[in-house]
């Protein structure tokens, strides 16, 4: 039976489900009587949980990070949907589905990476299509690829939200490469595959998302040049040539540049045909699904605005919204 | 019979053709003879040239802008061609063709324009179709907007240069606007035909590429939405109905903030998806077109890289350069 | 009979009076009992109140910007007056005084509007005293203008604000024009009427203090040329004559340049003289009165410090004020 | 005989006058003959001259900074004058007089100081008054602040250019003070007396603009604190008390803060009325002097246009010049 | 007998110590009933405090920056230690140790000041030497500069911080000015003792640390150079001449020149080499202190990360400590 | 015999030596004869050339980069000497030796890496030490290590420039670690050695200093973190053991924040403390360097101030030097 989840929860409901504990703290009150303060989550939200009369024994028996089955009511307070918990029990994780936890990308996982191996195993490149091959039959890397969110915040927050942004950038490319025609469709291609790769690992996404030691380091642009350089020593072995140095400077050069600006943390300026339309399909393809989600997302029907968004700088301007066709399939 | 242009001219060549006059100096040499140092242009490019014993009057029965027949012989001098002049003339501007003596598009103006109109004529929205159409049925505004450039250095700085630049971006969104279902198709098809319109009377292109005294002083940002306004006001005559008072907002909205912020000269940051749009797909068009044509016209064969771009703050790369597909034919 | 502001309650008072709602949260408390928590407002202040076992009904009955007739108590709590409210009750908004509820202009709105009318119309130039002729015959216009505060938070936020920030720079030009002799000094008295006239529909300030959704979508700026261009363009029927064509640019670029630098919004600098006294002026007059006002109202007498101010980025220093005589009378 | 100045000559002119030298090069030509490059100047201006068949004996002779007596012809080269001498000799200084060769202010240096008393001196303020005094009884400092130009490029820039910039703030205040009786009258007045008195030693002005050692390692607005600190250890013995210390912290305030931000020079940011005043005021007058001068000596007549500051950042708009009225007199 | 500090309270210890207050505020609840909110410190650190069922009287009968004898016991509350207050008593400050109450430097205050002397009493240069001298035998000076801190808030914010941060600074220069020959010595030793002197009287330290009206109006730049000065005039008495001039502005540069950037706060950019060598020494020291100050302090076990830090704009990686040798003895 | 350098001419000295060449143009004079511009340097300077009456055969038949035998005589022209050649003769570059060619290290190279090898194989960490030597042990590297520059204009702008600013870092750092023994000596000597090691490819130093196309498109921080993993790889066969993971991020970290802002073109800022002192040291080092050789090289007597210095920003002020002792031999 499918779980209720926390997006589906109202006032006065009663809950009898598993979540993730995101937060804990343990309090007291006036009195001096100590209660836990929780923060719960599913993969649809998160919500706030106390527990009256907790001890410090049951605070220490579970960390953030595990799994707990809460029996409790809901209710409003200051404005905001809360979980009175009468009962905890920490769960096993094998018994949890992750998936049901974490926020999850909306299309299908299976077709959008079918779509990734179609455009880019049917380059013209022999050694570009070598290399593309050799990331693609590393499982390892396939799973973590198909599973990495694109950011913990802003863009593509959510599990699957690496591969939907660059098929999403694919599908751009592959439709206005016609229009550029000195721009080398496959290292294009290869360069849009390429440039957040870093990312699989500079981020955690098991059960919340976070950085990684690395990733707060080193940074997914370096260690994206770092995995690439592993995967190219292998292509001579399907190619039966040496990777070509100026293909591989290329190469190297998008993935270091594509964030278009010293200060946006690229060492570099984008300096070659490929680089500059990475950095701009790239921030298009952003910029629009994270624009269009904080219209989406607003539930506030009383303004035509958004709340102002810190990482953007601005409110957005919902308005009355006009009539959109549906989306196209690829 | 056609002219020989200035970037066909080699050390030696024999001279007799008409120029645009585009600067002139009185000098005199050590010996306190006087003669004439001229710049001579067509649109093909510019050449230097010396009439040795020239005199006030001569040097004041012409200025620039004006037009010249020049006769004479080419040599280097200090590594440039520059032209010794024998006898000059000066010619009546109505003996001349204009479109001979100003950079021009390398593609068909008239079926730019008809793919111009197929678009826009084809948006479902009619109050858009409506603007539209009292732009496009005013000869004189589409006489200006057919010939101006899309800047006096950067990219498409070519008469017809505006047309090319937008028509570019109306095809890039006709085909990627099928993935972004968010984004309103007819509202950014607009934004992309108006962002620029300004420029029809910020810049001037008849002879020499410069700004207009409006242009300097107020910019094709704010002379966009006056021109916009204008036009809005007759669209009732169309539809019979005023224009939605939201929908001129959200256009505004995008010719000012199109330059995607305020260090740039926009007042406003983009607030909208079709103005987030729009900024994007503006930057890609014109930084591709900017560096494509520094890549492909420069003319040394002995660096891998282009001289060192002032206005785009860096040296881009040319490497070895990777076989091209033919353009697309939209 | 004279209400009792908000600036007048003390701890411990009986409140019976109408104000303006300007916030409504209903909310529940630990034990499940619903609380209606508002924040009530007049022209000189707002103050928090609290109306217990409120029910979901009498939430929905009334919306901020509509005015309460409310009885209660006041009590200190958490350092700040609040109100425990006994009985509220929705007022027909006939009945109450708007302008009882937004901060007003301490100075007399009439005799400002006296004096900007003797000071522009007094210029010598008659196409730009037929300008500003044609906007004080707007009786729409000028019930705006002389009504508008000259911004929602920092300097002049309160209703007649916009008047008496211009009469003020108005009163500077006028004494100090005879200094700078190559000032033209009609341009200047113009631009100064001019340059904050987009704010008429930038804000709105009938009930709350706000920007519109055009406001924030194009700007004062750019609102303003259009406004200009709107009365230009009737000038000729007051004087015969077309409106002169360079006179105009100079007008829009005033407006267009007055906040003197991209970074603050103006897509152009100041390139003329009557520009860069235009934004001198403006911050001048603006800065002295919003840094006055922070340490006039500054109510601790332990510090001789203000608070730090964010938007100016620095705190005041009051120190021990000197004795000040009295303002001229202009 | 007044003297023929540098902005007198014309091409073919005969020269027999006294210049400054401001730079020497001794340099062979194409055959290996010696010969002197020399730029003469005088108050209105400089201009190139040559000297063929020059020795190194002669070239030792005299340096930049000499005064010579310079004979020889006018002719134009490469668009300019310049000046074929044909006898030079070094002049004793004591034979010249030195206001001859340095910018001067247009202004009567003696009505503008005794301007600078009358305003001064009518300060109520007793300590304020004394401080003053302190400054003008020094013989010394009077005859430097009278002499001093307010810089050696933009505003002012040239000998008594620092006490008209002084004398011309004194009178804007003068003139709105009544306007904003928030501001301190006197202190603003001090204020603006001090805010550039380092200047005086942080320029060296009697041959030619330079910057002093001092001024460019500690800078004016260090070397104002300093100067003032003399003068107020002094004011005791006309008041008969000490000096008040929130008064001198005012004071000093003031002059550090004066550029108004860090990025400046300015140390810290303006925190008082009198400071935030001072700062506008200063700006101003500066750039409306800078500007002015700008457009009024730009001697092109074709173009509406100065050529680009690279100071300002900006060309100015000189348009149709209109009409302007006679200066008033303070 | 030693007091229990407030780094040594754990919940439901029993307490009864002085405290200084640094904070205070009377607060109703619900009910109406008034309670005492505190901030009781001592140099380990503060703590919260509730005093319930206070009185206005009692709230009036101290001030923050008075001591009081506080009994109480603690709790934890929303997380942290607070003390529930039964009693509280005005203590006499003649009673109390203040070096109890303010953070202490850890190193020996009277050591750390032989080195000093040592150092700088060895110096070669005259009248460097004598000036340094007339510092250090002002003993007033003596006391502050060895009581002050660095800063109130970043690095070596404690009581005889200051002492330690030049102290660390001269054993750095010390071991490395003979790698570098062309860097002075005794400039370099002296710019170090000299470049935060300002700061003795910028910052008040006897009961709290803030900054004094002059620090905030001027700096400690400014007023450090106004201290050099005062010192300077008395090295005659002992060296028999005047100060070298060149070597006073050296000074007076490397104060006012050592935040290194004009945006920092410097009104002047290092020019000699002691000027930049001594704005790097500065840094290094300063922030080696501050982010080893960070890390160790750190109280979280669970992340290998520190919070983020504002002031620095990052986080601080913590990882697994690895050993560190025990520090040099200068 | 040993060959007179550049830095040796004087006027109408006679030449017949080996240079290389750095720039070739072909002008023609004005009579239309055409003349050779060349440009000759060694390692100690470069010096302008002519050759009259050249053919285009004999301008075809060498490029930059060639080394020529040139005769002919010097003299001044426009204030710099120049050669008047009369014969030039292209050179077989295995004829010439390199090193005489290149501006050079006036240190001891073989010295500079004795120290270098000392002290990091010195180091008690058997992980970073084994790192170490896999470097030491590749003789490729250690070639190109002890050839390159540290830069092509600034700092160490010479070969063997790399190793000196190493060795001179590593000094520094031995003298002051022990004064903050927070710091992991081990872990920053490593990094001081790793920092810049990018450069031995980022850089081509064989004939003439210039970028790699690696090093523009990739940069030096990006190619170091690569050299890092290539080596890391390896020290398991000197260890037994793998490389410690933490360990390899704290040195790749090192590498990748040493620059200390995004906007200098670290993708990271420092986060521990060896990334904080590594980058105060690195600037220490480099800009008392590039201070010094400014200040020392400048040849004129007549200015206390050399000329300004573009990449710094400021003039530096040479003032009269004070006595300098001689430098430690470490």
């Amino acid at each position: 039976m499918s779980r209720r989840y926390v997006n589906q929860l109202s006032n006065g409901d009663t809950v009898d489900e598993a979540f993730l504990v995101s937060d804990k703290q343990l309090r007291a009150n006036r009195q001096g009587n100590l209660y836990l303060h929780l923060e719960l989550r599913d993969r649809t939200g998160s919500v706030g949980a106390r527990l009256w009369n907790a001890t410090e024994e049951l605070a220490r028996s579970f960390e953030p990070g595990d799994y707990l089955l809460a029996r409790g009511k809901t209710q409003i307070f200051q404005g905001s949907l809360q979980v009175i918990l009468s009962h905890i029990e920490i769960l096993d994780p094998a018994r949890v589905e992750p998936e049901d936890f974490l926020p999850q990308s909306t299309q299908n996982i299976g077709r959008l990476y079918n779509r990734l191996r179609d455009v880019l195993l049917g380059m013209q490149d022999p050694h570009l299509r070598a290399l593309v091959e050799c990331f693609l039959i590393d499982e390892e890397f396939v799973a973590k690829f198909t599973a990495a969110p694109a950011g913990i915040k802003n863009h593509h927050a959510y599990q699957g939200g690496l591969l939907e942004h660059v098929v999403s950038m694919l599908n751009v490319a592959d439709r206005i490469l016609g229009l550029y025609p000195d721009v080398d469709r496959d290292l294009l291609l290869t360069g849009i595959f390429l440039h957040d790769v870093g990312k699989v690992a500079e981020l955690s996404y098991d059960r919340a998302f976070a950085y990684t030691d690395e990733g707060q380091l080193v940074g997914h642009l370096v260690m994206g040049v770092e995995m690439l350089r592993d995967k190219v020593e292998r292509t001579a072995d399907l190619t039966g040539e040496p990777f070509p140095n100026e293909l591989l400077l290329r190469l190297k050069h998008m993935i270091v540049s594509h964030h278009g600006a010293l200060e946006y943390g690229s060492p570099k300026l984008p300096m070659t045909l490929e680089a500059i339309a990475l950095h701009y399909l790239d921030n298009l393809d952003a910029k629009l699904h994270a624009f269009g989600r904080e219209i989406r997302d607003d539930p506030s029907r009383e303004s035509a605005w958004t709340p102002f968004q810190q990482s953007m700088g601005r409110r957005l301007f919902k308005g009355t919204p006009r009539n959109a066709p549906e989306p196209d399939d690829d």
